[in-house]
């Protein structure tokens, strides 16, 4: 295992199990009028700048609209038409259609997971509490490509300048509960080769009871990301929506040995599982990641995207296999939370496009690691506060360009 | 660094120093009459079944001929065909039209390195004695695509088996030199996970007082691999030898820590360096591979290939970076020789093609991922012993399928 990188700093963290319910409802962050005041009318005037924002900052709005089914000719080599455009997997499912009761809800992404105060050092520099955690990671990066509902818990002390921050990238907030108690907090620290955080105190606070509850009004998301948390908890996420059209999540080892029977049984109900390679070996029981892919694929998700970190991502599905690089950068400044902006991506952009075929797949795999490539140019989500959808479509022509090569 | 692999494997091993020359000329492989027996009947006869086998199994000749030219708008994305058309790099050499004196010289690839007897054992196998070698394994790898010519030694026990082998692949052993004394023999372990060779033995014999001699009839080579030697011994080759229109080189740690100044003098007259992570980054001298890269584009190659094993490869010319990701494979049985034939069907293709431009190294590293996929998947070179045009051209094409994406 070469790096754990972002996904896992949010994983050496996260043995959240279910406690009491106590003050569900109430204490929603979006909801809590103790705290309105001064910030709370700028987090309106956030929201009502950002429809604008974000309509001009989404991806999918500006671009790639035509291209899951206009360009299909393009990826079929000579005289493999025909095997390309099976278009195997996920399509198959039969939910496209479904009506899911809420007005635009079909792009709408839902991710469960963590939001959390993170400090970090690296041999770049060093920050302390700032904006960290699966959830937000996740969040922030599919803002860019669609709505996105968080279910999270913070504390008492969690900044109101996050929630702002999150608000403004039009983020739905209404499932994150704000708690007695204080915010969930890692702190680690990388080496030169940032290939692995090293945790040096984590502080589960109020995460520590999480018991994910989804708000009556979000019961019928698009698509659903279940974060690096218990499997129990993701599961009883999962069963309190409408079965999404899409389901993805993540786990990491300490649930892959201590709770191995709930994940195998979580994963009879998820569509994609993303992992990372060490991870792909511990749950497949082999160190080889074709006869790991099999194993998983076997025990239900029909897509697995083991995330390689400096080397890249590859994508196993039934009968294919997507494999991408990740972009060499110079800069790399802090690689926590770059597994969780590569799931935001991924997920971001098949929610947008409301397409899961093959070619959309491969497209968002991209995607993710185009968000990934930002997010660990900068601490916390930093590099994703400044970015816009002209960077975002730039990195992805970047990443064509440096994978392309002509056929025979 | 993860993985030596293959290359690595010719590396622990040869510390080859110059040694007096004694000898040189006479013993000659291709020119010994005391083992012309029987088997070298059987060698000539290989040597006439083979120009037949070869016309037949030769990559280039069945497909790609038209593709450096015929398809470049399917490598260019909308808007950008301008900047991916653009030449850069090797093709400006002004070698191009370089008159050699050779009858198909230009397409003439010469290799200089070991030719050694290794004894391997993984956990899906041991071998005994079997043929290995940098230039050994190279010169199979590139037989597929063009005509090669070896220069290295051998010791008096060398199985005449290995060279009929060699020549039935069309491969000219006339620079060979068998020599008093036993070859090369390296004996080495690989645990479960294959990522980097336990050297147990390693017996130089003959290889301690290598020194190149490049017969007369050899001294226009259209391009020249220096498999992994002494710096000196790879600069002495070069001098040789009327200059090839493109070179390459690998190298090691103990070349890179012990003999710096001679590598670095040497890189000022290479175009294409080929060497692992961990060297480039030893080079380099920083963990940053973007870093190192300019370091050493800056010394001289035109071109730098980093390979990352089970991860695949990086190539960086001054404006570009190309990626492509290994194979995944189930069948994984011994590592040793991939980095080589990885050479081998990079500069076999490049050499065949006559054509160095950017589209031409990416296809080229496309073929050296080939081989190198083809070469793990058996001990020695028996995959490669069994190997056709139809294998390597599917392949080629799966590489395809597993790498391409849509553009927006």
């Amino acid at each position: 295992m070469k790096r754990k990188a972002k996904q896992p700093r949010g994983k050496g963290r996260v043995p959240a199990r279910p406690g009491r319910a106590g003050g569900k409802g109430k204490g929603r962050v979006s909801a809590r009028p103790g705290r309105a005041g001064e910030k709370g009318k700028a987090a309106v005037e956030g929201q009502r700048s950002l429809s604008r924002q974000t309509r001009a900052g989404r991806v999918q709005q500006a671009s790639g609209q035509a291209g899951a089914t206009g360009k299909e000719a393009g990826l079929a080599p000579s005289g493999r038409a025909g095997a390309m455009g099976k278009e195997a997997g996920l399509a198959a499912s039969g939910r496209a259609g479904e009506i899911t009761g809420e007005i635009a809800g079909e792009k709408t992404l839902m991710v469960v997971g963590s939001v959390a105060l993170d400090s970090v050092k690296t041999p770049f520099g060093q920050v302390q509490e700032v904006l960290g955690g699966s959830a937000a990671f996740f969040a922030t990066a599919a803002s860019y490509f669609t709505s996105v509902n968080v279910i999270a818990v913070v504390g008492e002390d969690f900044p109101e300048e996050h929630l702002t921050f999150l608000r403004e990238r039009d983020i739905d907030l209404s499932g994150v509960e704000r708690r007695p108690g204080k915010t969930f907090r890692w702190r680690g620290e990388y080496s030169y080769q940032l290939n692995e955080a090293k945790t040096l105190e984590t502080q589960l606070n109020v995460f520590e009871s999480f018991r994910p509850q989804v708000p009556a009004s979000h019961r019928s998301p698009g698509m659903l990301f279940l974060a690096n948390i218990d499997p129990d908890l993701q599961r009883s996420v999962l069963e309190q929506v409408k079965r999404p059209r899409l389901v993805a999540c993540d786990t990491m080892n300490f649930w892959i040995d201590g709770k191995r029977d709930a994940l195998i049984r979580l994963l009879k109900d998820v569509d994609v599982l993303l992992i990372n390679d060490g991870e792909a070996r511990a749950l497949g029981q082999h160190p080889n990641l074709v006869a790991v892919a099999r194993t998983i694929l076997a025990a239900g998700p029909k897509t697995l995207i083991i995330k390689r970190g400096e080397y890249g991502v590859v994508m196993f599905t039934a009968d294919r296999i997507f494999a991408v690089p990740a972009f060499p950068l110079e800069a790399v400044k802090d690689p926590t939370g770059a597994g969780d902006c590569f799931a935001g991506g991924f997920m971001g952009y098949l929610a947008s496009s409301g397409n899961v075929s093959e070619h959309a797949l491969r497209r968002a795999v991209v995607y993710g690691s185009v968000m990934a490539s930002f997010a660990v140019e900068a601490f916390s989500l930093d590099r994703l506060r400044v970015l816009d959808q002209t960077d975002i479509v730039a990195r992805f022509g970047a990443f064509k360009q440096m994978t392309i090569f002509e056929e025979l």
